[in-house]
């Protein structure tokens, strides 16, 4: 098999492990350089004691630096770098013909407004933040396919996104009144040293957050939007759960009248028939995350309430793997040719 | 302290366990009774081994049976048997002067017609159902203190309730369109000998269930048609969650018109302000299950989303005791003339 | 009920938090004084959530000062303070009356050459090392009585030492090859930000750690060899385990020559006869630390293993209760007249 | 690459579910038959929800027969059966020419006396038994290549024996007073409807169990025996942890004089130099079961307690990979002549 020179850029934490993880076990994947700047000059295998033994571990981390990235030879490099920080890295490596997937949400979005009213500040590059394809490979195939830099999306907006879309291309939704619910492992907040974090503070508790405004209403608003050629808003509050990876999302949405539970099944159905990582459980089926924990799955149940008019849509993913490392893995499967399920069979 | 003769009937699991502990440890309590068809001759610290040398515990479990119970003497007894078993000892025993709380869902409605449409079977006394108070205390103190049947609610609905009553009171909210998402804790599905229920099936897992009509349903929008003065019908789904206990609901409801976050605030404030167990987190603030386990308290929090006109109310207790066997002892303080806190501050 | 005035010093993290929250519980309390540099000018509430509403809880932290301390008119002082900073403390609040019961392990050793060995640093206060009386009331009740500063032993010498004691005074085993592995709950390890005791390093993980020589092994083999009349030096593992509170130890010792089962149950039976917190479950018994959590319980069970000649003894406890806060508050009513059990039926 | 039929007999529960995902992954594998009487007719995806869209998983669980798995061209058969079903199939497999791995403990000692000492009855085939081979790759390769039975070992035993049979072959241990302290995540209880396995009295708990003599002894001693050339008998304390896999095990044992901890490291790499899935960690360095879950990996640290004369052997490993399914398959690997690590870097 024709292997890829891949880098990746910032490497450290959960979300970073994971990605590795991805990329020692893909075939079509020659991992040249992975740089951080905390283990700058360790072995993979040093930092990540999982990885120990493991073929390819043995490449040590680098310190960052366009250049240097650059001249490993390196095709793509996935950034997983803190928020902020990629932009930089991005135009410099883009411009040097090396493509970029980007797991932050530094590229995501389209409208610089958007960017400034949810960040707190301008967008360093609105130029290239428009260009970048927002990765969601059910929807974007052929996009991501032509596209020299891939913003991959937020692990909340990704299990709330797979679901609606559909309907609300079908234009079986009302668009105002939808309202999610989403709960992830505490992997998602990333592996700082914060009181909060601890183990004690988060065993046996579970508790809402980022109350009213969280910031991935942008990009799910936007990508909403799209999907039903109208301005939608949503309200949306995410969770902590004591589960090391893990989201599930509820999502409630008014049909709009005359629509029944079989419409929706259809559009779910015909929408997914050939999807290979999505699985769609059925009426009245629940997700459950110990069915998606370290897979680049999302399940779908879903249910009509009669007695409100609702449709109530359930998810589950793995907040890094189809969160976040695996669905980046599945768009450079697709920008460099590869079946979309290469190396991503993580059962 | 005068001591109450106080009988559990039907006293294992985990509801039962908790109640026991409660009651225990209760200066106004003298348990003279306690019956468990499973257990009978066994001593209370036989069966629970938390209970081991605790005061009170050498008590014998004694098969079920209502003149036994009467005759030990005991004022009132608490019901925490299955389902669809207390209504026979309730009206056994509210005939010979025992006063009742029952802490199943039998005696919780109103209407025949929404019992039999969510319980699946006619009720088999309608007329104590009818006369038995929905025991919630912060809004039934007046009631509860003179009725001889206690329901004591469910443990989803006085999470959810607690929030909403003050509100639609008050007018502030709109009655169609709430929309709930609650999660509990592992122990309310009960101690049974369940697949699904292994620690295997339940750690580092949570999902959605019960969907899209939970029994919870028909108590919920009871109380708050009360309150709203007309019909309220919301949306629920509850969630299972890898905690012992713990339930964290979260609430969406739209604002009528011209209603900001301060009268919501102001609401709130004003019924809770003397409600020593109604815990007041403030706007934007969450509710964490870790802070409410074991303890009768509900934290409740708040905000309001201006972008969708919604307001958001979080609120978290412990299912088992807020949501069971504390609230049923909080109604028996308030029976009994004792200080509604009187062996509930369980921190 | 008499209430004795007590002062707590340094009460912040996961041992402050549970003895704040016996003495908030304990009728013979009146807590006076709650010292934190940290925490300054805030209630107890503010800092614990969990108090909120508890009666006492509006007290406010001030900042630690001895004669400041002295001048609530506190006639004990509870430490809760890092290593090697009760020392100062302890002098100058004994030099002026107050009683001190220290959780630290400051003064738990009564040789300054192991003190040094094991701390690394020599002891600031070697007199009132000697003095201070190591805190395990069911062997040293009469000498607590009579202290006016105790050590409260450390959370995996309690679960140790209360087998060992009395089957080496009993001169049922030999002194040499005694072996411990234990395992304990995060909490033990503080509630501070540090990467190795985050929620998604701890969760589904357990582990040794402090290998080959812990610093209990001075306190321990310090008690061992005063029950055995002779040097004691044992080995000693402990492991981290994924839950919040809990001590569970496992003790291998060979018996002594014509020693069998009966010797050992008789010399357990008759050490704790009457000792409320030792609950001993029998032979060939285990000790779970789910019935031992948030209590003052001790539970045992051994077992004599023929093939080898070792007796296997088992105990648990909670690290927080037992072995540190509730412990303390067990010395506390020995020293003041109380039972022992005052304040202490945490069940 | 070339594909081996083979067939898993008995694939339900954790071990059969973790043995099936191996094989799934696996590309010399042409899994041609599962069988499972419980869930006959039903799909592989069907019954595992992980494996839904998984290649392969599209096969039907048929009911278990000799004959019927022999017409299905299968070269080997894993069994993955109840303690005391594997005999009958093994025995009919052999002799039609089906190489077979059993998971269970039926054919993993040598002696029918300590069989039927530990396992409570006569061995129904101790020809079959004493043929078979003790599946410990690291120790046993050449033996297992021209088996045409292996008897895969437990999963304690594992983590207990690799550390031990190197310094006992080389003679650096006393044979008597060794002591081990083990823990198991809760999978290792099997996948059945018991309340002690729920996980409102699994979670927030662990506690001792099998005390004094688990069945594990029988295979521990047998091995640990032929590595010293002399009877050894050790002492054996599992215990249950709240995790889902991974078993940590430390062992104490007695050097024999002038043993120091470079002998101990020089054996260790001695043996273990070009073990793919043996990781030393090194000296007084610590096993993490995080580190291994859901891989084939054993980690082992060590250290020299000076103070008593006893090295500290800590290990860890996946009690369903290493400890079952994993090493059952790397012994097919020796087996067929693939890679010892061929479908077995499931980092």
């Amino acid at each position: 098999m024709n292997q890829v020179k891949v880098a990746v850029v910032g490497a450290s934490g959960y979300t970073g492990q994971e990605l590795l993880r991805i990329l020692l076990n893909h075939r079509g994947v020659n991992l040249v350089c992975a740089t951080s700047r905390q283990y700058a000059n360790q072995y993979l295998w040093e930092v990540f004691s999982r990885f120990r033994h493991v073929p390819g571990a043995d490449l040590k981390f680098t310190d960052s630096d366009v250049d240097a990235i650059v001249s490993t030879g390196a095709e793509i490099a996935f950034l997983a770098l803190p928020h902020g920080v990629a932009a930089a890295y991005a135009r410099g490596l883009v411009d040097k013909g090396v493509k970029v997937i980007d797991l932050s949400a530094d590229f995501r979005l389209n409208s610089a407004e958007v960017y400034e009213e949810f960040y707190g500040a301008a967008h360093p590059d609105v130029d290239l933040m428009q260009e970048a394809v927002y990765g969601l490979p059910e929807w974007r195939a052929d996009e991501i396919a032509k596209s020299r830099i891939v913003a991959s999306p937020g692990c909340y907006p990704t299990s709330i996104l797979l679901p609606l879309i559909p309907l609300l291309k079908a234009g079986l939704l009302e668009s105002s009144g939808i309202v999610v619910c989403s709960g992830s492992g505490v992997s998602g907040a990333g592996r700082k040293a914060d009181i909060s974090l601890l183990f004690c503070e988060c065993n046996e508790s579970f508790r809402a957050y980022s109350v009213p405004k969280h910031r991935h209403l942008s990009e799910i608003e936007q990508e909403l939007s799209l999907a039903a050629d109208e301005t939608v808003v949503i309200s949306f509050v995410p969770h902590l759960i004591p589960v090391n990876t893990g989201i599930c999302s509820t999502t409630h949405a008014k049909v709009k009248p005359g629509v029944g539970i079989e419409q929706i099944t259809e559009a779910l159905e015909k929408a997914y028939a050939d999807a290979p990582f999505v699985r769609l459980m059925g009426v009245n089926k629940s997700a459950d995350t110990k069915n998606v924990t370290r897979t680049n799955f999302v399940d779908i149940g879903w249910a009509y309430d009669a007695r409100t008019g609702n449709v109530i849509l359930m998810s589950a993913e793995d907040n890094v793997v189809k969160g976040a490392g695996g669905q980046a893995v599945q768009a450079f499967n697709v920008m460099f040719g590869f079946d979309q399920t290469e190396g991503l069979w993580l059962i």
